[in-house]
């Protein structure tokens, strides 16, 4: 984009080593509910780790999701994003019928909503909305945490891209139960010198 | 598979982060010439460090890869495995016709000829390859080396599979240059408790 624009966007998300990050009907038992294994090296957070959740969204103000995501987290049984500005991207929803959301119809409506508000960040969730925000360029960060698990099959972390994405690398840490965290910062390719 | 297996596998593997170990043409420059980029994190290897390329296949006396693999080696114009004997998983080439390497038609013949070579150690290369000898239950551990690029579309680290694959996280280590190495250790479910 060459508009300049004023918040920073992160994703915060968890994947297989496969690259999903939930089975084809949406499951996630795989990642919050994984089998007990005592052979997992321990947790070792190294000299820069990537932030946790909380630290993660102590520093946002605004969450966009995709419909998907939504309705996983309508099943969890309470609201997790009481401290955050909600927006759903979705052509179908109604807009107004969860007041917990303000529901837009595109990635530049998206964009459009968040240059108005000034957030102090943006948390970017599910994969459609990372791969169709990270195209527009509207991406500045991410954190991956891959589960040990190879799933076969599911919904993709990544969706395709017309073009490759350079990444800085900004740590990486082992947090326990295999899970291995990873942040990196979304350069420009004309950035770079070769 | 219920078979006692004599020989242990290994996958030792590069792939961008969205889980392409090349283009879609087959090209990894993107690995192999990436752009410079000081501000990755400095190497780091971790209290556990992965094997590099050298401790790994010093502990394999045989390579399996698919075709796509062997033509991919064939434009390096020097074959690298001198050191191994080299299996190639095809249904097209011509046995024989290359004599650094030995032709094998399928899964259960590949496998049939290892069974019959004691191996010291089976060095698994190739989406495909990979893939299946999983789906069979003959991958023992993989390394995989995430370079810090979303390439958008290529060719898949992994294929489908019918199940869940759990793994045990056996360390992580940051390389430098951006590229960070997990190693796991492959599983059966029913090594585990729940």
């Amino acid at each position: 984009m060459t508009t300049h624009r004023t918040w920073r966007a992160a994703v915060f998300i968890a994947a297989s080593v496969d690259g999903y990050i939930a089975l084809p009907d949406g499951d996630i038992d795989w990642l919050t509910d994984p089998p007990h294994e005592p052979r997992h090296v321990p947790a070792q957070p190294g000299e820069h780790p990537p932030p946790d959740y909380e630290q993660f969204t102590a520093g946002v103000s605004h969450l966009v999701m995709g419909r998907g995501t939504y309705e996983k987290v309508l099943t969890f049984g309470f609201w997790p994003y009481e401290a955050l500005r909600v927006l759903v991207l979705t052509t179908t929803l109604t807009a107004g019928e969860d007041p917990r959301i303000t529901v837009v119809r595109s990635t530049t409506e998206a964009r459009q909503f968040l240059d108005a508000e000034h957030p102090t960040g943006v948390y970017v969730d599910g994969g459609r909305v990372l791969t169709d925000f990270l195209r527009q360029g509207l991406v500045d960060e991410l954190t991956i945490t891959r589960a040990p698990v190879v799933l076969g099959r599911g919904l993709p972390l990544f969706h395709d891209l017309p073009a490759q994405v350079r990444l800085v690398h900004r740590g990486t840490a082992s947090l326990g139960a295999g899970m291995v965290s990873t942040r990196y910062d979304v350069t420009r390719d004309d950035q770079y010198e070769r």
